[in-house]
């Protein structure tokens, strides 16, 4: 069925008041799952990806089992770039590989710009199947600039980024080119995922907790507020996610975003004095309270709402994705606290 | 010969205004120097740690090289389990890797005291040849409790600490238990550096910053003070150093430190307006400003050196450890900038 043409999810997000809060996690389809397990274990991450059918079904498995509020596509955010090419391993236990990574102005041609409707076919076929078939709203999403230049540069994970890091200040003209080619395949990719049934978007930006709020400012913000200003005319609500960004939520507000994930390590009411109160925010449950007791999850969760205080534009989630240990009964049992808060 | 009985150092960390900046870096014995991995290619680092006559040399080599203000004893966190009997191997580019984690009360057996005299013998022979030949302060260390049990429940290095967490929520008694065992475990290492020759301390609580304030506050804070009050005697300076931690600066000095490290991610300024104004910080360059050009390394010391505005109570450092690619030649005009500043 169509989703309704407003929701509590999309309501909060534009800062409206709602009647229960809404509620979805980061990762809510995956190994925490026993139906995504089943699945992956005849499926490879890329052979769901690149299969609309499994991708929409893996996509929808969360909103059934946990009544969560919005579905977000599955993918990863390499996948675009896959799609143009660029060769990347998903390697179990690790995340994305490089072939190749890059290391200077001469891999810049690597990146040619995104042709969303050939080159990621599937994945906007995803995108339809589940605007059709699932009743609450589907979150599009894609990396942001810093965080896909960091998987290009490093050449995988890393704990320090340094690679990057150093090329940004080794060459900054490079990193900004590197950054804006980026920014336009996500801004692509954003754009036909909404004009295929996504009615919001998630922009990750997983790693740039690990830059100063100077750096950031000078080589990242720029790049990233391309994406957001490129999607401002499509009147979808802009969700800027980062961790260990307590120190960057002004600046990522500023990027164009209309609401800010805020992690566990900064208190909600500490994240919203750093914020404009025009922007909503989405967080903030420590994803390992879920692995803990009854008990500590519901004082976790009220802890979170209460530091809310009752105020318009809070969509509740987890701090980063759901821990794969964790017990999907302990999400539903953080659903039903959450909507039902306040009504007691 | 024996260190004055000041200097900037020992002032700076005590809040006393100094002529100049001291400085020092984090992992400055390593891999960043050649003369560190001339001895690295013919031993282990556990061979180092037990062999005090080459600890001493590596602990040395930085002093000499880059005119650093304090020396730290070359040593690693989990040197005091591994010598109280906890099965641990330091598995190149991976970290402390543990024969058997801790999961439950039946490990606590596993915990005896530490004998200091006795079991770490080898290393407080380290301290006592470094402060006899070495002619700035020696830093002696240990872990925190929450990061050296997170290293025995995860069994390693991890990216969540979820382990971790889950016991601190499941079962907080033995949690405590734990952390109170592992804090007398480093008490006892500490005093017996400090009757051996070192003149200041640093506690590591490298994983600190994956807890939620409230988490801090409630199960680690506590077994951390233990250690700070009972050095309280000893009139060492107490530097308290976590990474990630912005939003624990408060309840980090709250443990009962002198100086508390800041890392990079938070400016200065910002750190010492959540910090009460008697206590002194360490930090805050980020090590991969390292990596760069002199001119963006020069700018970031002096945005550094700017943000402090001049308070008293600075020890110039980098927010975590040298990257072991660092060209040593950039920490010693690290040092030499820091040096002079407000001199030219």
């Amino acid at each position: 069925m169509t989703p309704a043409p407003t929701s509590t999810f999309l309501d909060a997000c534009r800062g409206l008041p709602v009647e229960r809060v809404p509620v979805w996690f980061m990762r809510q389809a995956g190994r925490s799952l026993p139906e995504y397990r089943a699945v992956r274990a005849k499926a490879s991450m890329f052979d769901i990806v690149g299969d609309p059918a499994l991708a929409a079904e893996v996509t929808m498995q969360p909103v059934r089992r946990l009544g969560v509020d919005a579905a977000i596509l599955f993918s990863d955010i390499v996948v675009p770039l896959v799609a143009i090419g660029v060769g990347v391993e998903l390697r179990e236990g690790v995340g994305p590989v490089l072939d190749q990574p890059f290391r200077g102005p001469d891999d810049l041609r690597r990146l040619r710009p995104l042709e969303a409707e050939v080159d990621i076919a599937h994945v906007l076929d995803t995108v339809r199947l589940v605007s059709k078939e699932c009743d609450v709203p589907l979150i599009g999403f894609a990396g942001a600039p810093f965080t896909l230049a960091s998987y290009l540069v490093e050449g995988g994970p890393s704990k320090t980024q340094s690679r990057t890091k150093a090329l940004m200040h080794a060459d900054p003209d490079t990193f900004a080119r590197l950054l804006y080619a980026l920014a336009d395949i996500s801004l692509a990719s954003l754009r036909a995922q909404v004009a295929a049934g996504a009615v919001a978007v998630q922009v990750f930006d997983s790693w740039a907790g690990a830059l100063t709020p100077d750096d950031y400012r000078r080589s990242v913000l720029p790049a990233s507020r391309r994406i957001f200003a490129g999607l401002a005319d499509l009147d979808v609500p802009r969700i800027h996610f980062g961790v260990g960004t307590g120190e960057l939520l002004d600046l990522m507000a500023e990027a164009g975003a209309d609401v800010v994930g805020v992690d566990w390590r900064v208190p909600l009411d500490r994240a919203r004095a750093r914020l404009p109160s025009d922007v909503a925010v989405q967080g903030n449950l420590d994803p390992a309270v879920c692995l803990g007791p009854p008990a500590t999850i519901e004082a976790a969760v009220a802890d979170v709402l209460r530091r809310n205080r009752g105020q318009a534009g809070h969509v509740f989630n987890l701090g980063h994705g759901v821990l794969p240990q964790t017990d999907p009964d302990n999400l539903r049992r953080v659903v039903d606290q959450v909507h039902t808060w306040g009504r007691e």
